[in-house]
């Protein structure tokens, strides 16, 4: 099953573009960020408050359920779907970066690492993560890339992109010949080459050469400076197809998205609007505070006057703030939900506004919040 | 403001009433069991999910929201209804169970003890207890009490029950002055005397001497014998008057409750419920389980196949387990929904039953599932 995207709006001047990405489970809106459920769930919340948040896509990481509670009892339970009774669209990463995270062995095989939980020696292949992704049985699965330390070598960058390109090759024999996969499923290849503008290009232009039904840009947002991070997108995005999904991976922060969208991205996830909420860091319309401080404590305001529909409205930062500093979890449960909603509706205002054709007055309204002017050094 | 019990129904073989206790807010159906919110919140748990569960009362602890966020704080904010965005019922207990957990210095003034949170000296008397729970503004208030340990001697019961009463003296008498006590808050007495019937006799009937607007007994449910319990309810809860309300304090096993029920108290409250649900343990139909237990762990069923409506219904034991297994707080709050939701249903079966006439069926059943026959040491 090939994902397609299909435009409704592109902005003439920058490229952002609304539409809509369409898979064998049907279709979701575009630009649009996708909540990280790491084990299954977004923390605190259930498949029911995902509904009600109006979220389209959810991720879940394959490295995490292969380990618990395995990829078989998932397939067992009625896949992700079932098991989590999520109707809505699932993408799964493909392992590849919680692995290097943990510095496997790596050879032209695949990657072997210990399990967190009991130290048992696992491998992971790029033909083992098309089997796991299948059993887990995702709407979007992703290839299993190789991606090397932020900091690395050219060389060593280099070396990641051959690899990356191999493991695709690999990657999308195997998901076309697995017959729970190719039908159901569909599956993206993930652009990385740090952020050499050269190696960018190069390995967007041979994932794109082995045809993947979307494509992801893996490997940046991960410490890198904005410009450098805007460079590399620069380099490879243009070369991607224009009717296949593209997805920027692990970016959460407002103006990082609006210049990603600018440049023709369509899919975000991050784990950092729930984990902001976890440490009380609020979104909100005048920029994100830390609801912790003393000033919170006897205010009567909700989080966000300018958001009265977001689902922690009805309480007042002084509540919040109590809940949150003598432990209570429900003040992390109602700060998730928050700034989930608002990282929503602002996906939803730049859709509306690349539709309205006032793509550049959003953009320059996001920076002035958000950051320095476009193209600086961005406040995350 | 008085509160009145008006009975709907009374079982003629036991005593167990069904009806309404009427307060400034309002009314709610008894008997009922209060989830208990200790520093403002249930844990995991916000005032709209109290609303979605049907919760008509609800507990706060009035040494907790003493010392964070402090009285004055939740005052400014609303009072505790304001806090929390709470409409329904709330009653405070005294701040006595838990002070007198810290072993405090105890004189006829009151019980000097050190905060928890910076271990601030700090001073609470029958006076200061009506005032604090002024501030919270709860609208059961109860009169503070001096709570021995369950183990301790006649002697020391003894003098607990006297000192007890001349704090219900005074504080009967500082509530009744309180300008914005008398008029919107009730205030319920509560009977001492551990297992000794005599001292709980002589409690009751002191308390009532005194004139509460309902009454409450305490220090029971503290790890004596089941029949030891029930004897000293037989021994007060009959001299407490049929138009006041009968709160059974920090009492919330199934069988415990009909057999309270079952001697004529209307109102329970106990954080079991929901600690049980943080680990893991599910009230059911056919009795409690662990859901921790590796059987579990493939499995497809609901946590309670006769309980249909039950907000965890759409999940599997085998999912639930899955993110209780791996620390997922999305576990806690469903598991704590359930229970809830459970035991708020069981409530309801008793209301039920007492109206229809066929208590003693009803009170047999339960005894099936959770207990040893009628009076004998329940499974706790």
């Amino acid at each position: 099953m090939r994902a397609t995207f299909t435009p409704e709006s592109v902005d003439a001047g920058s490229g952002a573009r609304a539409g809509r990405v369409a898979t064998a489970r049907g279709s979701f809106a575009t630009p649009c960020f996708m909540p990280v459920g790491t084990r299954g769930a977004v923390p605190h919340l259930s498949s029911a408050d995902l509904e009600a948040l109006g979220v389209e896509v959810v991720l879940a990481n394959t490295y995490h359920l292969m380990l618990r509670p395995g990829p078989e009892t998932v397939a067992e339970l009625g896949g992700i779907h079932g098991f989590a009774d999520w109707s809505g669209h699932v993408l799964t990463d493909s392992g590849g970066y919680q692995i290097f995270s943990l510095r496997p062995e790596v050879d032209d095989e695949g990657a072997r690492f210990a399990s967190v939980y009991d130290g048992a020696a696992c491998l992971l292949t790029p033909e083992r993560a098309v089997e796991v992704q299948a059993l887990i049985g995702a709407d979007i699965a992703m290839a299993l890339d190789v991606c090397p330390d932020s900091g690395a070598e050219p060389a060593v960058i280099g070396r990641a992109v051959d690899r990356t390109a191999d493991w695709a090759r690999r990657g999308r024999r195997a998901f076309l010949a697995h017959p729970d996969a190719a039908g159901r499923q569909c599956q993206f290849g993930i652009v990385q080459g740090g952020v050499d503008e050269r190696l960018r290009a190069s390995s967007a232009e041979r994932t794109v050469e082995i045809g993947f039904d979307g494509y992801a840009v893996g490997g940046l947002s991960v410490g890198e400076e904005r410009p450098e991070m805007l460079a590399a997108l620069d380099a490879c995005v243009p070369l991607l197809p224009a009717d296949r999904p593209r997805y920027m991976m692990g970016l959460g922060d407002p103006a990082g998205i609006v210049e990603s969208v600018a440049r023709g991205v369509d899919m975000f996830d991050c784990v950092l609007p729930a984990r902001l909420a976890r440490h009380g860091t609020v979104l909100a319309d005048g920029g994100r505070f830390n609801l912790r401080r003393a000033e919170n404590a006897g205010s009567d305001e909700p989080l966000d006057p300018g958001f009265p529909q977001s689902p922690a409205a009805r309480w007042s930062r002084g509540y919040l703030r109590h809940l949150l500093a003598v432990g209570e979890p429900t003040a992390a449960r109602i700060l998730t939900l928050h700034n989930l909603a608002w990282l929503l509706r602002f996906m939803a205002r730049l859709r509306s506004a690349i539709t309205a054709g006032r793509f550049e007055q959003e953009r320059a309204a996001v920076h002035q919040v958000w950051s320095q002017p476009p193209g600086g050094a961005a406040r995350t």
